[in-house]
């Protein structure tokens, strides 16, 4: 855990630092593209960078955004967060959505944040999931694996409950699927809660942050030369459209961020260049796009024992 | 207006045949391919046909859908529709959407419905709307004068009041755009109100679904063999993202449809087969595309005078 104060102001800064490095980091392990960087501010107060990767090597969009956002609490944040009374607020965060070209490179997704309130309340949130276009026990296992050893340095329980956690939230209700094998997702973590103070959840907070780009470099290296055919990319535009629509339904950051006036553009930079959407489309018995659909489910233990 | 006893059964028929209808109208108009009927049925009560054109000469994916669903008025529907009670229901309607090959023709919307509660009440709604990929001020044109005759020949107001209605409902707030050039949309329409009867309500929704085929056809014919680039496209698959947004974030019906567990594919089929999102796309100064956006606004009339 790095040596810095953990008031607000360092930990932005921390956030801010880490977009950084992911962006380097992913730069070096694509080899074909760099982040391109725009700034934005909120009239209301802060602002962030967006930093998007077009047409990589492997990548063929990614975005790694940081905010930092505060002022007076408006009522939509008070009805949105259920808060009561006035407050300033504070809230700062990494989100990071990356679509590769290839069907057998999976979509990768991570977020970190922090909310602050003039009152002293302040917690985190965060997660990171996997949404392979074709579903590869080895990769699923390896994902979850390195997820539950992030989680196990910093309490025992966080990688069953938030592995649960992420079952229950990235699924589509409308489809009875879930968008991908999972991964991870907590919120309102406060000091106190698991008997962990601040800087103790702020170590885990920061520890999964840190931990995005190695694995999907890890990705990167191990399929980014598989071989695929034009109906692996049309089933990739068919997983990409499943994708948006949960974004665009369900995903709470998503509805959050549109209603309370965020930047439309830092918060859709989550959708893929490209998507389909074909009537009915039902892959045959046997298929891999069926064994994928099979394990697109709640509840599967992806970890080693 | 046809013949027919008034009640739920003749009007949902009515429906029905207006449905194959509009199907073999364009499939003529299309010539290249034809629509395929895939039947359901609903647990509770009721099913649908929903039929699909793919790839077609014109026509790249086009839905017309008619379904009549009926059982005891559940929960989540009294809450939808703000409605106390017990009773029976019924609801029927055509809905259709026409996503063209070329970004030269427009998108074109249309949905008529009946709403019939088992205590007496009962109402109609609907909508008929046009995005065009590049706005062309004279099919703009076409496309109002056309809704306005049929309206007028209902009542007086119905253009001025349901063309307001429409502007308000095909609005992306997120995008600070309307869908499209708007059209007319129209909901709760009891008799009584405008000083019109049940059958005389009914004629205007009939009418306006009979207008339907004519109008596309129309810009089939006229849009048809206009030459396009690859940038025309790619300008097209954005619109195509905006359109996939609106239909997700913000349509009642896709929103009351997932929510009451409708069927999926028949919801959904208004999406198109292949939509982009490019980050933080500006258009050229002067060029088609920012005409366009400049038109994507409340309150334009369109109607000759």
């Amino acid at each position: 855990m790095p040596d810095i104060r953990l008031d607000k102001t360092s930990i932005s800064n921390s956030f801010s630092d880490l977009q950084l490095e992911i962006c380097t980091a992913l730069e070096m392990a694509d080899g074909g593209s760099t982040f391109i960087a725009d700034d934005w501010t909120r009239e209301d107060g802060g602002g962030g960078r967006t930093s998007i990767l077009n047409e990589g090597k492997i990548i063929e969009k990614g975005g790694v955004a940081f905010s930092k956002v505060f002022g007076p609490t408006t009522d939509r944040i008070k009805n949105q967060l259920n808060l009561s009374g006035e407050s300033d607020f504070l809230a700062t965060g990494v989100s990071i959505v990356i679509h590769p070209h290839s069907p057998m490179m999976p979509i990768m997704h991570m977020n970190i944040r922090y909310f602050d309130l003039s009152d002293g309340t302040c917690w985190f949130g965060g997660g990171i999931d996997l949404t392979p276009h074709f579903v590869d026990d080895a990769d699923a296992n390896y994902f979850h694996n390195t997820l539950r050893a992030v989680c196990d340095k910093h309490h025992p329980d966080f990688y069953r409950t938030f592995k649960t956690w992420a079952d229950d939230y990235f699924y589509i209700p409308h489809r009875n699927e879930t968008r991908g094998i999972g991964g991870i997702f907590f919120d309102y973590l406060k000091p106190g809660d698991y008997g962990l103070n601040k800087a103790e959840l702020y170590a885990f907070v920061v520890d999964l942050g840190s931990t995005f780009a190695g694995l999907y470099s890890y990705f990167m290296q191990k399929n980014e030369a598989l071989p695929y055919t034009e109906k692996d990319k049309a089933w990739q535009g068919l997983r990409r459209g499943r994708y948006v629509e949960f974004n665009l339904l369900y995903d709470r950051g998503t509805k959050f961020g549109l209603e309370s006036g965020g930047r439309t553009e830092s918060i859709l930079m989550s959708l893929p260049a490209h998507a389909n959407w074909t009537y009915n489309f039902n892959p045959e018995p046997k298929s891999k796009e069926a064994y994928t659909l099979s394990k697109l489910v709640k509840g599967i233990d992806w970890c080693d024992n």
